[in-house]
């Protein structure tokens, strides 16, 4: 239901694709090998041949989503009428490597700090570029994809915190759906502390030094709320230090850069004519 | 006419931001100040401000697309419905921060070469995630944005040619429109000679060493169609090596690293109550 | 940004308001009373107001979302072009009768049951038919929404269960994002028993008999899980019957028929010319 | 065409159904035996299989719209990937339960006064909330639509007559398409017998007693216009009085009741594993 | 709620106006005067200074629809940012031309026949290629519009005889709603005289000869049907022979030339710079 | 990718074909034969059978875009379920009937001039009504699409000059992308010369006469221009003095009158009973 390739086709398509329309006879079929040019975890192959064989073009997965591909693996062949395979090429490469690089960092981060703390989890945050497949990106990388978007979670963050104070936004949102938890950002250990009594169920640490974090964490457990509250840490939290956060305890270590700034993998397509009956 | 902000707000809000629902009174007033939390290029600012200004809110631009904003800067006050500017946020500084990181990486880039050769141009390519803002971006720091999408331009790749073979391929095009320049995609200095010959506007040199570039260079030079031919390279162009690119007196270089790998700037937003009449 | 107001007066409009087109001079202003043919609670007033100015029309709402009307009552004032306030009654109309209906129900339930036990929840199911105005229309009487749909929230239910089996289909889901709750679903007191310890947190008693609620009630007491697993009984349960599910202790109520098979509200709309300049 | 399954799918399934993504195998096959669990007239099946077939799903009707369903009957199977059956479950049963109320509704009402009358014709109004598809619930359960949306009937209704008068409101009518019949809704025997002079085709006596409208249907034959003009009485109608209206020999009965307010049937779906290849 | 000027420019602006972005500077205001450059009924300006003015342009309507303009003649001034102004020129253009070209052609083939008979009317077809704005042209034209879509009219075309026959199919339509009237298409004067009788109201004649046509009347006429049934001629009727259609007496001309075959009217846009503050 | 098909044919049915719904039964199959009413160039049907295949009926091209149609010659069958094929034969003539049309007018003006000047081009302009369509459909007839819309090719146009004036116009463009031309259109011969020399790719001679056209056309040569500047002629040419600017040695004509004035090709669809399994 999620219609991302189909809404980057239609708008990279046009009014045509005039180069294809004039440079290949409309009868010619192609096979086209999706190789990977840098080693990474596979993300978003699922999705993009449920979406390509709806063009009426057939997609063979060689390596699946959540596998480990090295540099220069054929991950997938597609083969049908030319046209329709240089048509979707690039939409296709582009999905693929948002969501492999998505997937590979989420990867590469959880093995650093598995030792440390192999509970702790992953997770991403809003700062999205193609929404949805990027949670699933970093699902398929391990990590937890935190909330869709602003209707499926309750999450009082400092901007509601600046507009009505803390106990006041905490006591109204009490009035929620009993299927929901309430989380709460704060920003000072003593606000942590403070919030810890109000009843809720996750405390977003922003922007904590990992001594902080610490802090809050032993607080917890001498309060006899540990495994009752969950702890999130987030805010400057990257590759170098996300050791020391694990380290610490925490429960969630959220990160936007699995989402926001992560380089795209590296993947090509070559294409050869096929000489089988056109799909 | 271009829709992202609309699309990526629905989808972020979708059965209502219930946190605010719930902890926001219906009938505050909020202002928000979009602050840089790093130097930067601002790009995406008026496109955001025409759009936000349709929600009814007001938007203050302090720094415009363009324009360098330092660390701290305030770059635009958002006022109005408390509500409606906390559900706006992150859609809000998604788009800012990706827009702002295209246009200040192109910007660096350009920098980096302008003295070697001033005239080179540096151009996007179709590895894009937000399609056309992101070619806006780039258009913002100074770059070119190359083709929109398949139907605007002409471009015979490795695809075209492995399938009909370069001669065919190119004598298929010139039944194109009179408004349409040809490209051809080469992959060796012998291709390149070639296809110089075969009266095309620009030639697309990909994943040639500088020398190799040099080498085609000259021989364009030599032939005499110097500024009749465009030389445009492409591939494995990356910030430590566009110099050398750029020395050796090609027209273009293309960089899918603009808009496929680039980091997003961090922008935050500050919300306080404020006494206006609610917009 | 729920678009079923806009989506309704489309359809209904069609190709124009044949009637108003032929009767209605181009330029005649028009005020239209909103009245109640029954006692109700009022629900989608403020909805409908917003998205009738943006058809420039001016509406004056008299009785507001969770008040109640009486008989007889103009709950709302509509002014502006005559052939535009015609073209949109019926919708207005339908919403208003129906998301009333649902409230008044609601609330009616609610008043049930308050003196037996101040503390339950009557929940809304998935039984829909204007889906999110629906839920709306729940919480303006003071229910419980529950999940808006698949994708915000877990909810094993006995498909899931007849399929890969209980403890299964638990344990798999456990892999959940840390923002969502675990509930399950289950139809013999044993099954919840069975449930309480896998650590879920909700139980929903599909189809349980009154005294079935209570046994499970009383275990989870002895068990100590009071207050740690919310229980929630469903199916079969209307009004005449709702007092006694009350009474067993149960946490939440949820009930098709809020949704399902309310009655719409009678309200009618009441039209004269108006001597106030165009909108 | 009417993509209102689509739309309700989409709407529901949101950014994944979530607990079956987690809790069922990606490949295992299910069928759903859809079963009716209280007598009713099945409307709605054909629309419905059309629909969930797109889906890649097998769908055997077993009692077709028209046809009565005894309670405990299985009217439709479904079978197909398990993942796919459980998340079109609720909106699937939410169509067929609203579609199946409405023409069971349509037809214990024409059963009633079928020996009374029967050639009176029992109509929906435009008190819809699922639009075309309870218009078709309609026809299934023998009824009349009435027209679908303002443009394609003509109806002059009490807002027309307020604010143009009666008169002139049948004179500016008049320039209709010669395709179209005008309807003139009157609220006094008064007005009905004006009204019969005016060229008009439908006569909607709104809100009549009984013994007025035999009034009407008398004056209307003493004037020789029986079978020229048809009678339509409208306003407060319901099951237990709709039989003394037959009896006054009005041509048809229209009555909102049919779609604002009535019960859905309760339909459930049982799921099991099957061993058949995935579809 | 007709958005074919908004689907035109979305399509036409696409990534946006890429002359105007670079060579007219973002603040400057324009006057736009839109110009006949032929004589002609007008129509679409309505329609069209509507969807403009939303677009946050003046619109100052000269020359009203169903007013005739003379060669020369400025219809219309459009004000406000040139960029915008700039737009949607060829749009406004392209509608306004193909509207008043319909509207003028219906009105010159009335006045043709008005003195023969000035109660005969010249209907659409479905034949359009801009759909409801070529069917709205024809009424401002003075033209009859005919049915707008399949879906609110009962008309039996030689496809439905060919493949049930003409009883068969009228007997089967009878079941339509009653606010519906029966036409039926017959292709010989021996089916005209049989339709007759069977209870039909619109007798469509296709491809009749004039002296066919007025043996139709007349024996319509002997049966004493004349004013029960409505005759309509169609198929092969043009500006040349349409005065002899009219002269036999039918009530309804329909002829598909008015909309697929009709020149758009000529109109230019005259910019020139304004010292307006934008709008 | 070009949706007019499927929009045109969702507003022509609107709430159902309600004729064939109630005349046809649900499971006739019929065959329907495309008869050409008149001798034409065919455009549109692979653009058609492509789409209503996708509605499940199979299509049989007899006679192929860009291939001659004598009158009564079958272009095409089609066969599937009866009510299918009755539902999409109006919407299927109005396309193939516009597009062979267009298709057939451009290729008889091209064989007009044909002799005279072998290489001058027939263009289109957006003087559009079914948008891509109409392009595609000069493109079947050998003329060339010019653009598709504003943000595909910089043209300079009267509006433009008039707001910024002509140099300054020229200069604002120059910074556009490299991939695009730049096309200068002027309205006298002093214009053209002037133009000539600021490094324009096309002039586009707006309303010349031939001889002004010849004058230009000399002066190119003189200025040794030829082949590095287009010359594109456009305004009042029809097809009585095309020839007279082919004449001219003009590079491009482009003629409004190719869409926007063109007589739709008369189609029509013959329609039996077909002992087919339904498809």
């Amino acid at each position: 239901m999620i219609d991302t390739f189909g809404r980057l086709l239609r708008e990279d398509i046009g009014f045509g694709d005039i180069t294809s329309q004039l440079a290949i006879p409309e009868d010619l079929s192609a096979q086209a090998k999706v190789i990977a040019k840098e080693a990474c975890l596979i993300a978003g192959l699922a999705y993009l041949s449920e979406n390509v064989t709806k063009l009426g073009l057939k997609v063979t997965v060689l390596i699946k989503d959540g596998e480990n591909a090295e540099k220069g693996d054929i991950v997938a062949l597609i083969e049908g009428n030319a046209r329709k395979v240089l048509a979707m090429e690039r939409v296709f490469l582009n999905i693929l490597g948002r969501m492999s690089g998505i997937a590979t960092t989420t990867r590469r981060i959880l093995n650093k700090i598995n030792k440390t703390n192999p509970n702790v989890r992953i997770a991403a945050t809003r700062k999205t570029l193609l929404g949805p497949l990027d949670k699933m990106a970093v699902i398929v990388g391990g990590g937890d994809p935190h909330r869709w978007n602003l209707s499926d979670h309750i999450l009082i963050k400092d901007s509601h915190i600046a507009l009505v104070g803390i106990e006041e936004a905490v006591k109204r949102v009490k009035k929620k759906s009993f299927i929901r938890k309430i989380e709460v950002e704060v920003e000072t250990v003593e606000d942590a502390f403070k919030v810890m009594n109000l009843g809720v169920d996750i405390i977003l640490l922003d922007n904590f030094k990992p001594k902080e974090v610490s802090q809050v964490v032993k607080e917890l457990g001498d309060r006899g709320l540990k495994g009752k509250i969950i702890l999130e840490a987030s805010g400057g939290i990257n590759e170098e230090n996300v050791k020391e956060y694990a380290e610490c305890g925490v429960d969630v270590i959220s990160m936007g850069l699995l989402t926001h700034s992560t380089k795209s993998i590296d993947f090509s397509i070559e294409t050869q004519r096929k000489m089988i009956p056109q799909v």
